[in-house]
């Protein structure tokens, strides 16, 4: 064979992408979502944005933040700029191990890996852990950003069921004997078990322990993600699932909400032969993390009442979730349902039968107001009656008014229901069951 | 089958990693290695370490760099902190193509996508090209951080021979026909072609066009990894392969050598339909760079003098190698061959027939002298008799007495080789070819 043997299929320049012949297979489940277009004209001003995810950091005081990063810079600047551990920064662990502390979680700083958010560690774990064909149980419905990861080294997802106390025990019970039947190897739970994204809700603390307890006897490990639990409006945080089992729970944190997301700081706390597995997953995938930013945020948790920058954050999202579910009580049509979030940014909102969320977006943005359709959250085409509504983001006064518009929006098309028959939704929603509009890439717009 | 059905197999405490049995197959590739316990104390500032590729940058001019975040958080602060795109802050990669141009690039900034440093761009083009059992073509030696990727995707690393002036065309061609006539898929070339990592060596400007014609006829994409392309200690830099190959190269840069590796900013340079693929492998593992890390990189370069201060850094570099090439040329025995770098941090070293640089670590380390050992750098074990000497982060001093001791512990290898027989330094090697060993899993000790 000689070396021109490739010549003959030569790509042309012709072709949109003249690289698709040769993309692993993880990269073909990789497609833009449509559901982007739409979210670039949804941030316009004019648009009430429901649907991101993003952190309200308006409050952080930047004197403080700006004079502690200089003084870093100054005093250790040749540290702070050089390349660091694998494993991340000591300071800063030993600090992290504080915080968890919080929930209840007894840990070592030897036993914690900082990432670049906790994305990433949602990434790494699932790198260590999963071939392509294992087996992700997760609530419906779950993250849509780790369901990206899931899809991307090409896991098969199967929902447990929530209500209003979060991951339902039986149904947990149900989806891995369903898995085993088929001979599937289940690799892991993935539960938000505080302030659910996207649906709202808490685990009860009650039933925590079924849960464990459930995963023990079935030998399954448990990905506890947790970046809004010191985000409760109640007093106390929950106990982590991560307090009460050491060897069987992988618990992921994270800085994005607590102080800010922009330096990327979040963490895995994972049983020690685990841990030193991520480490090397993760020196294979950056070298290190950012010296900088784990700096910057160890010079803010010590310079700083970080507890008392969290508790005015609370009270901030508090006063949105209260303008957000008042503005739902007094406006939505009958039949639409809603939870009311005890902490966290997220409400999930259920349609009245027959109109189809996803469908209805486009109309939505035209009217100047943005949400996500629940067909994210699913990784089986689930959802598409429900959507998610932030109101982490926006000024209680622009969420009244985006509730407004919503359900101007909702009762034009149950008018048009009306007019054309119980057909309409479902029409205008079949013809986008395609690839990837249930798929926002990312939880920021 | 029920819930218990796992019970049976529930795992034992006793057991040292009771997870062993659920790694991904990814993840059997990835053991710490034991070079490493060695390094921990090469560490010790009694040792002087020619091991580490850190570079030096004690240079940098605190109070501007200080000045310049603490600006940026005073007032574009919520910005900075806040989520950023998943392809990166948009006037950065402005900036980036004002410094690829500097080697001949012209480039838009809609084609750059920046990643937590240049090692997570090599880790993403990875991850959406490369399937297990792929083919990358790599110099031999390669880079070691490199290698770690290919080989946490379980790609076949085929290494193609280099000389005085970078790889060897006539080698490429060879492996690619080889590999080709195996059967196998070349997803593409990783190359260095400025101031090698490892190998000290540089691609002969001459040579270029034909490595990028042997890959256009063979339609084998190039992934050039230029770290070092502006730390050259003539004046100008050589021209990037992407400046004559606009289709057929992804072109990975970095901020870690130029500027400060704790920001961790790097990119990569991609045909568009390669771009937005990397794109959605960046928000998956990631959702974005951090926005801060980003924004201070920019800061430093709009506001301070930095094609100034890579003078510096080159001026420093050339004397750290005057310092080692001399004390090599004083003090060496004779049949130990090495080049001389004309760029970067590196110097490759061949020891007399029969000395093992592997077996040899451990007496270096205990005369308080480290490097590190050829096998780092080859995918199949070869390189037993070289190893990398890096002159960038110790003193011109430091360098001298590093090499002094170096000798001695060479001169006494050959002295008991000369007494005891051939077999001495193979046997002491024989040994040691246990996993792990020959792999570092960074650069950075």
């Amino acid at each position: 064979m000689s070396e021109k043997a490739g010549h003959g299929i030569r790509r042309s320049a012709t072709r949109l992408d003249s690289y698709v012949d040769r993309y692993a297979a993880r990269t073909k489940g990789m497609t833009a979502s449509e559901i982007r277009a739409l979210f670039s004209v949804a941030s316009r001003p004019e648009v009430v944005s429901l649907a991101g995810g993003m952190p309200n950091i308006s409050g952080l005081p930047l004197d403080v933040v700006g004079g502690a990063i200089n003084d870093l810079v100054r005093t250790n600047g040749p540290v702070a700029m050089q390349y660091g551990s694998g494993q991340g920064d000591p300071r800063l662990r030993e600090q992290i191990c504080d915080v968890m502390r919080l929930e209840g979680i007894e840990a070592h700083p030897d036993d914690v890996v900082v990432t670049v958010g906790s994305q990433q560690a949602v990434d790494l774990v699932t790198r260590i852990f999963c071939d392509p064909g294992d087996v992700v149980i997760c609530e419906a419905p779950s993250y849509v950003g780790a369901l990206g990861v899931f899809r991307a080294y090409q896991c098969d997802v199967v929902h447990a069921a929530m209500d209003e106390h979060g991951l339902v025990p039986d149904a947990l019970r149900d989806a891995i004997a369903a898995v085993r039947a088929a001979g599937k190897t289940i690799k892991f739970l993935y539960t938000i078990p505080n302030y659910h994204n996207p649906a709202g809700v808490s685990m009860a603390a009650e039933r925590r322990p079924e849960i464990l307890e459930i995963c023990r006897e079935a030998d399954i490990l448990v990905l506890e993600d947790n970046p809004y639990g010191l985000l409760g409006f109640d007093d106390e945080p929950y106990r982590a699932l991560r307090a009460d089992e050491a060897e069987g729970v992988i618990y992921l944190g994270s800085f994005s909400k607590t102080f800010a997301p922009g330096f990327r700081v979040g963490w895995a706390l994972a049983p020690h032969a685990v841990r030193e597995k991520l480490v090397l997953a993760q020196e294979s995938a950056t070298l290190c993390p950012p010296s900088f930013s784990q700096m910057a945020v160890s010079a803010y948790l010590s310079e700083h009442d970080w507890q008392g920058q969290v508790k005015q954050f609370r009270e901030m999202y508090r006063e949105r979730r209260d303008a957000m579910i008042e503005s739902l009580e007094d406006l939505m049509p009958a039949a639409t349902r809603w939870n009311v979030p005890d902490g966290g940014f997220y409400v999930w909102l259920t349609l009245p039968d027959g109109l189809d969320a996803k469908a209805m977006l486009p109309r939505a943005v035209t009217a100047r107001v943005a949400y996500v359709p629940g067909t994210a959250f699913f990784a089986d085409g689930f959802g598409a009656q429900s959507m998610r509504l932030s109101y982490c983001y926006p000024t209680a006064d622009r969420i009244r008014e985006g509730v407004r518009r919503l359900v101007g929006v909702i009762e034009e098309e149950l008018e048009l229901r009306e007019t054309f028959g119980g057909g309409y939704g479902g029409q205008a929603g079949a013809g986008h069951v395609t690839r990837g509009y249930e798929s926002p890439n990312t939880d920021l717009t």
